[in-house]
């Protein structure tokens, strides 16, 4: 384990966020507020960590999927502490559980609020939280490949670590590149929802905060009733631009380059795209009692079916109301969550695919004992490694649930939300039925409870194993024997 | 596929239903109950019509696991058919629908029920119904080995298709002599059990059908309240025999011949035993206070941590009523299941284990990229062919689960009340939480609902693929294609 590399990646992260941090503090000059000068002064504080950390170059730079996985999962919750501090300063989340639960929702992409009152925060603050959406969404460590220069091909290693979905496609052979043109689209498409809510006659910090949280599919809004008293030529944007992040970046990627037909048909974005759909369809039929007119049923049932599959969690309604088949469905898809190479959260459409691939492929080899069938994806045989590592990924994936409601079910609430409130975290979508239902928060949680879920949050942005791998005791027992042994070696020298 | 030996093997097992059908026959005799003549003109029909599916006999001998598998479910299908129909003759259980899931509940060893008022029945009736849990518990086709003359090495297809658990472990050469060896052990256990009751002075007929419950790890029970209306001596018994029938079967067999020491270093059995023992610690400390001494306390949760895990679904005690902690305990149970190789359902202890397994041996091979772990059981390596069945079998559990679910939510009932009445009939339990829970009954939910939760107790017994195979069309595609060019080529000739 090279541990000098980690420290001096963490370095890097933590001088990116102390930049980062002076954007809320720029916010709060603008409006006058005092809370801005909290943000400069962490923004400071942060940065100098940083760079007391990156100080010292590392004597290695080769890096292994092990030293990219504990890089990743050490600089989210670093990451997350330096972002919570604000809060805790400004007062206006005072509790340090409460501050770095919000600060953890919002670097995962969550968007699960302990905050009863949003409107009462202060625009640095609101500004802070939904920044943290944006920044997490692409991921920290892709940014730190884009714009610093680390060692070469050993960065696949942090990419891998951090990006959703069961592999990294390289986009172009360097990684370097891959990482500056997904940060590029990101932007750009970030860019385009601004105007047109701009266009919506949607107030300039609303359009900037809600793209932001949209675009991260992270899902913290600025007012108390989320997204439910914009108007709604808002919403249907809202609405797409849900949809169009959490479409699989390669997409966008070759209509850039123009490979339209190449584009069309990945078979990944297919399959969201019938789902999203197929879900929507059948929400519309059995809500449309429940509104006035055909189109605000069409609206509320194309909105939450987004905001959900893609893992955002915003809400114009409150689907807690609506029938059991359509909350079903709506939990269905909070697993489902979006593609792969997107910016959203949940198990990802590819990998639901690979299941049922291999699931057909059983039978297939049931009927015809003798020939075996390869699954494939976009017309490509899927390698054996990959197929076991997306099924432990599944193992991984109830295990930590499983866990987690347990531990959720000491405090004696309801099963519906227990079980609702870890799918929502460890998907990172926001809200969940019951008590932690679009209308309701976090809040109620004891000390206990928002620690596993912010670990939840975590798991289920990293995709569980950067995380899960920081408490395997033999990687940190060989790093630091490897690291007495090499001081002896250069003693016995 | 072979069709002619899939009709030859279906013969079989009707002709065999045909002759147990006397056993309640007799009942009715020695009760004096007219009911006695409908299981006899049944047992009739049923003989008759197996003699006649089996009197031509197969062209080839030769079958595959495909036709292991269609004969199977097919077998379990024809049974539950013929089974239900005295409910019906004896005006007991008038709806087909009913006596129809009353009897797949009885054969796969689940013990839901529609009857709200069990003691109405006739003795005939009760008889029927707990000897379908034991007929069920071994196996319909394994006895059918044990005692019917068919052709050689093939018969391993039909034993792997019928039995629970990732693996059919040949206990002898000779596949008849390890079902022969099988049953003999269940017998014995099921006789010491009716033995024991007796000696608890429980009356003849209830010592008989309770013991038939338990060794089948069924859970239907004669009386209105389950078992909580028999005395403490008569719940410890059962409780101890539910966990003895949850045992793999191999563990009974290797102490048979001796080699205690082989018996005792089974994993599965010592996790097994773990988790019962670590359960019931949990569950106590818990309960405590809602019973009057420790012992009463002590004694519900050894009786309902068996009867859950085992999947048998007797009840003492209203466990609906419990804390939510001890409540998720039981549905995680629910899951886990008993043994592999025992009569219980679930997924089985050993899958879980392998789950896990395979979860350490990832986070090994992040640690050490260069170095492979294999996973072991027994201290024997398993072979990646079973870890890749294993993690498909969970896929496909999942699938059938949610899809189950789903078509329940149409009625519009809560939540825990569908997720739970899946989980016990799919895992082959009984009892579920709220509207289904122990001291209630399945007759509230629709045909529909029925019909989904029948298939689920035959999906769950047969453990998935044997039934969902005979939904593939490519299966009968090819069946019905080789019978046409077999006689294509016979008319040339």
């Amino acid at each position: 384990m090279n541990l000098s590399i980690i420290r001096y990646i963490l370095g890097h992260v933590l001088r990116i966020e102390g930049i980062l941090m002076m954007l809320p503090c720029i916010v709060g000059l603008l409006y006058q507020e005092t809370e801005g000068f909290s943000y400069f002064m962490i923004a400071i504080l942060t940065f100098v960590f940083g760079l007391l950390l990156k100080r010292k170059k590392p004597e290695n730079h080769i890096f292994y999927l092990k030293e990219g996985c504990a890089a990743t999962a050490l600089s989210w919750i670093l990451m997350s502490f330096f972002g919570c501090l604000p809060f805790i300063l400004t007062g206006e989340i005072p509790s340090f559980t409460n501050a770095m639960f919000e600060t953890v929702s919002g670097f995962t992409t969550t968007g699960s609020s302990i905050l009863g009152d949003v409107e009462a925060l202060s625009h640095a603050s609101l500004f802070w939280r939904s920044f943290t959406h944006w920044i997490g969404g692409m991921g920290v460590l892709v940014f730190l490949l884009a714009v610093v220069p680390l060692s070469g091909g050993s960065n696949m290693n942090l990419m891998k670590a951090e990006s959703p979905g069961p592999s990294v496609g390289k986009l172009v052979p360097k990684v370097r590149s891959t990482a500056g043109i997904l940060y590029k689209i990101y932007f750009a498409l970030t860019l385009i929802q601004i105007i047109l809510l701009l266009l919506g006659k949607m107030p300039a910090f609303d359009a900037i905060v809600t793209s932001f949280g949209t675009a991260g599919t992270g899902g913290f809004g600025i007012k108390n009733d989320s997204m439910a008293s914009y108007s709604p030529y808002i919403q249907w944007v809202v609405t797409i631009f849900m949809f169009l992040f959490g479409v699989n970046f390669n997409f966008y990627y070759l209509i850039l380059f123009r490979q339209i037909r190449k584009a069309f048909s990945m078979e990944e974005v297919k399959y969201y795209c019938l789902i999203v759909i197929g879900a929507i369809a059948f929400i519309f039929v059995n809500i449309l009692p429940l509104y006035a007119t055909t189109g605000e049923s069409l609206r509320h049932a194309a909105f939450q079916v987004s905001t959900i599959i893609t893992t955002t969690g915003f809400a114009t309604t409150d689907f807690n109301l609506w029938p059991e088949t359509c909350r079903f469905v709506l939990v269905l898809l909070m697993f489902v969550g979006a593609c792969a190479g997107s910016t959203g959260g949940g198990i990802k459409v590819s990998r639901i695919m690979l299941f049922f691939k291999s699931f057909v492929r059983e039978f297939h080899a049931y009927a015809h004992p003798k020939s075996i069938k390869k699954v494939t994806m976009d017309k490509k045989p899927v390698d054996s490694e990959m197929l076991r590592t997306t099924s432990v990924y599944l193992a991984a994936f109830l295990f930590i649930f499983i866990i987690s409601v347990f531990a959720l079910s000491f405090e004696g609430k309801d099963f519906i939300t227990n079980f609702t409130a870890v799918a929502a975290t460890l998907n990172n979508i926001g809200p969940g039925l019951e008590l932690v239902g679009p209308t309701q928060n976090f809040a109620h949680f004891s000390t206990f409870s928002k620690w596993v879920l912010a670990f939840d949050m975590l798991a289920g942005r990293l995709e569980l194993f950067p995380l899960l791998l920081l408490f395997y005791p033999e990687l940190w027992k060989e790093a630091f024997t490897s690291h007495i042994s090499f001081k002896k070696r250069k003693c016995s020298i």
